[in-house]
């Protein structure tokens, strides 16, 4: 087995190249070589067993058998548990932190407030006995708060900074790349995953207007990468594992919002590159597990799975989809909006801020915390004041259902609305982890508050007016914190641009059968705005600003055919007549990834392609073996006819055997050239020239290829990758629209105010200086 | 427009031909060309506009713009509407036809049970004054309700016999199989849609044990082509007709479940081949307007969509899932069971009963009715007692809930179980409206309340038993109904094997948040059990029973290349040099659908491919045009020159463009012989002949061609389509393993019941005679 071993070694190299693209089909056809070949394996050996005997050698195979068909199950069992520990987990620590800003429990330094005020009847204002705030005085209070943000901050943008700095943002946009196929190195590996793990609690905690479902995704991914490699099967298979991360990003959303189906929706709608039903099915359990394993952990001791779960008894009445619409636009308004300056502001980060991740999450924090402090719905965790606002009034102690005080907390709500959407522009994706979900989820649960208590209010005053005769009169007609928790789902489908998942993940928060046609209606209000607008998720425009390598899902018309895109100057190798030498000349010369192989220079038939880290990997090994002149003779015909041990002789089209190897060593010692054709492509997708742009974009888009080559009755025409195709539409786009991150927005704004800023500072450290000195 | 009249003439011959397979890309090529053109048009209109000025074209222009955009969402709103007043309508007079089997209204004839007896309080075993039974003899209301039973059975069979034989069955493996890109003429059409939509309540009423749910899918994807089929810009389109159908029968769901993103599910899961956002989307607001004109028309007058919505108060516990398993394997057993013997049944069917199908249905209906009549839980219609079953006791005066008689009910819920999963074998598939959605939650609910009962009493039994230490003392421990509602989840799964659906389904009908991580285990056991037992979903098994060109969802690894499914046998065309006469003694010699065309004979570069129907249209209008000898030479080389006029030129790759033809047919009168090139598809897809088998199937299923060709180092090698690739899966099944509908299963028991009784007729027939001649 030690050709296999190299071949591993080489798959390694070639495949986990960072920034390159995977072959979905290489992928494909390897994945069925492995499976044939180890249902071959298992057939040979049940049928040397002597009839009615079981030998050693029958049972290993029967239980290898039985364990490759649990395997799968069993893996996606253990991610989804690991995913559900690590969810309740984070919870638990993180509301911990948030209270530990604001006082602390004499029973226990380790209780939390909630836990420190158990068994009393406790006011979520004041407290109980055992909880002592830090000081009576508010100055104090919110200094402290302060510098407790500050501290949180530092602690967790320095850990990523100086750890893993893949840990900072998100992470949705680059997992729908990894995904679709793109291969970032470490994005899911262990420093990430603990890194952000151990931040987010902090981040959280230290007020910062960013939520935890996004990172909770990402840590699910790097838990399902983490676990899935552990097992060969899924090692190996780049199809398989990606098919773990798609199921533990549903299990990432399920933990997050305590909402199974609204996870594989999730995974559905935005994560999912190529959608298939075992996919789906995968994901379904993977969230299932993980809910279950949370739910039975309970990290909030209420049987609850979120802390914003919430159950409306009252109806509502058709007039009131006037006032849904408006929630509706105001999503759509909001995801614009936040999508257009994160942007900018996400140029001018990239631009001034690279190098003061940390300094930039202090500020923040700081500031966030300085402001926040006097708004009693900034203060609070956001999952908390969502709980609170989307409470239905029930029993009139609630402050926020008391008629005498609705204006003054419409007033405090309109401002709490305002100054988050500020804070969700300039904090999300700032270097620490950083989710977008729930403050979105916050600011239209204020807004909707908002309207709520005005409408309310205006039925309070105008009670016989005509739109309000459809209200009982003995009943309250209007619930605020239904039109609370409908913002909330507008602001998310706003700016996410997802729309079944948010229908599903707010019809699971509440159970409310009823509310599920206004959700619906608020949603499509929604994505009609948007449409309106012409944004993008704010996952797409972060791939887009990004430059990664992915295709859009929805499909644009383009007047060209793929002879217009496609790249014409090629480094062709042939088939044979090629010495060592000259070879290395190209590779040399060129820094292109893939050489296609035509039959002869002049008749140019295309027989196959091979890629530039195989050609260097067999040079390389073969001269390992053997020193190897300059001149000697280079193949890349195959000859079947040492090939046929393996029964695969028919299949195996890319020739990326784990068998062949050490035949080819020996046989390239022997003198009669070296034999490169176990590793080209000799099935390579070609389209005719012709092709219009649209049908190669959905080649590569649901068959994954990673180059596509263009042929011309029978000639090689030219080459294609998705990055061709993405300069095109690029400069395509350019002609036709100005760009998003055109100067003169919000960051030409901020590049201004740094200029001004570091100019003071530095006349500031002068003059200091200047003080000392003398 | 002349030439465009002409050739959607061509396109209606050519692509509607019955029992052909559309092929996707060549459709999204016209559709994008069409895009292209309106676009340019609408371009070179506002171009032409004066600067600043409105004329009446730029007027027009933008309103068409405004048109196209809105176009889409208001024929899928119409869609919706229509979809929810039929659903609503068939619901009425369901319910009106089943209740006047047991007696009428003395109010009004027109009135059922429930509207006549509104105003009273009352029972549902009894009625009320105004509700007058036919008789009060026991034995002639058993006559009664058996002669409405065979009349109305008798009605729907007659109707669906002879007006519109495509109404019969559920039409969802149909669907499928139309959705994937088979044509079946009239199986969405007007008739069908008349038929099934008056037949479905008498069908209902009869007491058969069928559903309406899989029907009114069928219904609803009739309304969206048909209403769709209004408007030239989805008339002219396969791919955006097929996306309406999608969110028809997403719709149809919705409507028969009252649950909308089931419906959504559903289309994903279950219906759609090719999975896009935008089709996911557009299921969603088709559903929604669905559901909302549903509930706006309020059919049973309960506020409700469905008639067994329920909501359950407590909790269940984590013992519980023992008794949870079992009825998951209920459900993965009873899916394998019906489908089983169900196909065996369908092919005793199709041997003797093809012209049988009004005296099958009379007989079924009247021995349903006959041996149902004395069980409470068969006579009643199946969404009440579904309704019944699935209800929490929460007042003693139902008389389910009462302890004295559980051992009773226990006997009669399992008769009802076996009694009816017998025949749902025998009824589903026979030649009336029959769904099988319904049918399997009744036996699921029927079964599953037995559980409950016994694991009640089993509680009241033991109360201090180990595994009921969790039950709270004073409260009810254990909840029957949920037990029902779960085993009517386990039922369905395990006969359709769809998952995420069902459990969004239930949980949409309860909105149990509680019951969602149950409802989740009783699917995942079921789909375990139906995976171990290795069978298919019923529509899947149908298809393939009807062999229906339709690649399955899940891959299979075979060990072979496409060289070895490829047809080999080709009959080409030159490129040019052939003349009239020799391509029409091709055309008689053989009926392949499709001509691939080479550059020459002996090079046999692929230039293209031409079907069999474009050939024939051609030459027929050529011969309107002028009359053409036999000698004429035939040119099937693209000449660019002549292409000009339109930009396209670049693009049109399959040169079915709509303003062609004109020029051609005068071209071709000036005597440089015909020309086909327009017809000939220029850019087939192509793949290497050691592509694994594998691959060229991922193609067909996610890019759709109709046929791919197969190129070997530049030459044409062979030709493969769907069929090839299934008569392969076929014939490699065999030698695997035996097939389903083999002899001496339930058909060879119904064969030689048909045998013996035929002879048995055959004998009373002539004994009759004898005696009458006596």
């Amino acid at each position: 087995m030690h050709a296999q071993f190299e071949d591993e070694e080489l798959e390694e190299i070639r495949r986990y190249e960072d920034f390159s693209t995977i072959d979905w089909i290489e992928d494909s056809i390897l994945e069925r070589n492995r499976r044939i070949r180890a249902s071959r394996q298992l057939g040979n050996a049940s049928q040397h067993r002597p009839r009615g005997e079981i030998t050693m050698e029958w049972l290993r195979c029967q239980w290898r058998r039985l364990i490759d068909t649990g395997q799968s199950w069993f893996v996606v069992s253990l991610v989804g548990i690991c995913i559900g520990l690590n969810a309740a987990v984070i919870s638990i620590v993180t509301e911990w932190l948030s209270d530990i800003k604001m006082g602390y429990c004499s029973d226990g330094w380790w209780l939390n407030q909630q836990f420190c005020c158990w068994e009393v009847d406790y006011d979520e204002t004041d407290g109980c006995e055992s909880w002592h705030p830090w000081s009576t005085v508010t100055l104090a209070r919110w200094m402290i708060y302060i510098i407790f943000a500050a501290v949180f901050s530092f602690t967790a943008s320095h850990l990523v900074r100086h750890i893993a700095r893949y840990a900072a943002g998100s992470g949705i946009s680059e997992i729908k790349c990894i995904l679709a196929g793109f291969v970032m190195q470490g994005f899911l590996g262990f420093a990430t995953f603990a890194i952000k793990s151990i931040t987010l609690p902090l981040v959280i905690a230290s007020g910062l207007s960013v939520g935890k479902e996004g990172p909770s995704v990402h840590v699910a991914c790097c838990i399902g990468s983490l676990v899935a490699g552990l097992f060969s099967r899924f090692a190996r298979s780049q199809g398989k594992m990606r098919e773990i991360i798609t199921a533990a990003s549903a299990a990432g959303v399920a933990v997050a919002f305590g909402s199974p189906i609204g996870g594989v929706l999730f995974s559905i709608e935005e994560m999912s590159h190529a959608f298939s039903i075992k996919t789906m099915w995968r994901s379904f359990f993977c969230a299932l597990v993980a809910t279950v394993t949370l739910s039975a952990m309970n990290p909030f001791r209420t049987g609850k799975l979120v802390l914003f779960q919430v159950t409306y008894d009252r109806d509502w009445h058709f007039f009131e989809i006037i006032f849904f619409i408006v929630l509706g636009v105001f999503g759509g308004l909001y995801g614009a909006f936040v999508v257009k300056f994160n942007l900018q502001v996400a140029a001018f980060r990239r631009s001034y801020l690279a190098n003061h991740g940390v300094a930039e999450a202090v500020t923040l924090a700081s500031l966030t915390a300085m402001i926040g402090y006097f708004n009693r719905f900034l203060r609070t965790d956001m999952t908390e004041s969502l709980s609170i606002l989307f409470r239905e009034c029930d029993n009139l102690n609630d402050n926020l259902c008391q008629t005498s005080v609705q204006w003054r907390f419409t007033n405090s709500l309109l401002l709490a609305t305002i100054i988050r959407t500020g804070l969700v522009v300039i904090s999300y994706g700032c270097k620490v982890p950083a989710g977008i979900f729930i403050p979105s989820m916050a600011v239209g649960a204020t807004f909707g508050r908002m309207v709520g208590i005005i409408v309310k209010a205006i039925y309070r005053a105008y009670p016989q007016s005509g739109i309000f005769a459809f209200c009982e009169p003995d009943l309250p007609c209007i619930t605020p914190g239904t039109y609370a928790f409908l913002g909330a789902a507008a602001a998310l489908s706003g700016v996410m641009r997802i729309t079944v998942t948010v229908v599903v993940i707010m019809f699971e928060l509440t159970g409310a059968l009823t509310y599920i046609l206004p959700t619906m209606i608020v949603v499509l209000v929604t994505k009609a705005v948007g449409d309106f607008l012409g944004t993008n998720g704010i996952a797409d425009e972060m791939i887009r600003f990004n430059g990664f390598p992915f295709l859009e899902k929805d499909d644009h018309a383009y007047n060209v055919s793929v002879s217009k895109v496609m790249r014409r100057d090629l480094h062709t190798l042939t088939e044979s007549g090629m010495c060592v030498q000259e070879i290395e000349n190209i590779m040399a010369t060129t820094d292109v990834k893939c050489f296609p192989i035509v039959a002869s220079a002049t008749s140019r038939t295309l027989s196959g392609y091979i890629g530039r880290t195989e050609l260097r990997y067999v040079l390389e090994k073969a001269r390992k073996v053997q020193p190897i002149s300059p001149n000697t003779l280079c193949s890349f015909k195959p000859e079947t006819t040492t090939h046929d041990d393996l029964d695969l002789a028919q299949g195996p089209a890319v020739g990326i055997e784990e068998d062949v190897p050490t035949s080819l060593f020996d046989t390239a010692t022997s003198g009669d050239g070296l034999k490169f054709w176990p590793w080209v492509n000799q099935t390579p997708i070609t389209v005719s020239p012709q092709l219009p742009l649209e049908i190669v974009m959905q080649m590569f888009k649901r068959m994954g290829p990673r180059i596509i080559l263009v042929e011309d009755h029978g000639a090689l025409a030219g080459l294609v990758t998705v990055k061709d195709v993405l300069r095109f539409i690029a400069t395509e786009k350019l002609d036709r629209e100005s760009s998003w991150d055109e100067r003169g927005g919000l960051d030409g704004f901020l590049e201004e105010l740094w200029i001004w800023t570091d100019g003071a500072v530095q006349k500031f450290m002068a003059w200091t200086s200047r003080v000392l000195r003398r």
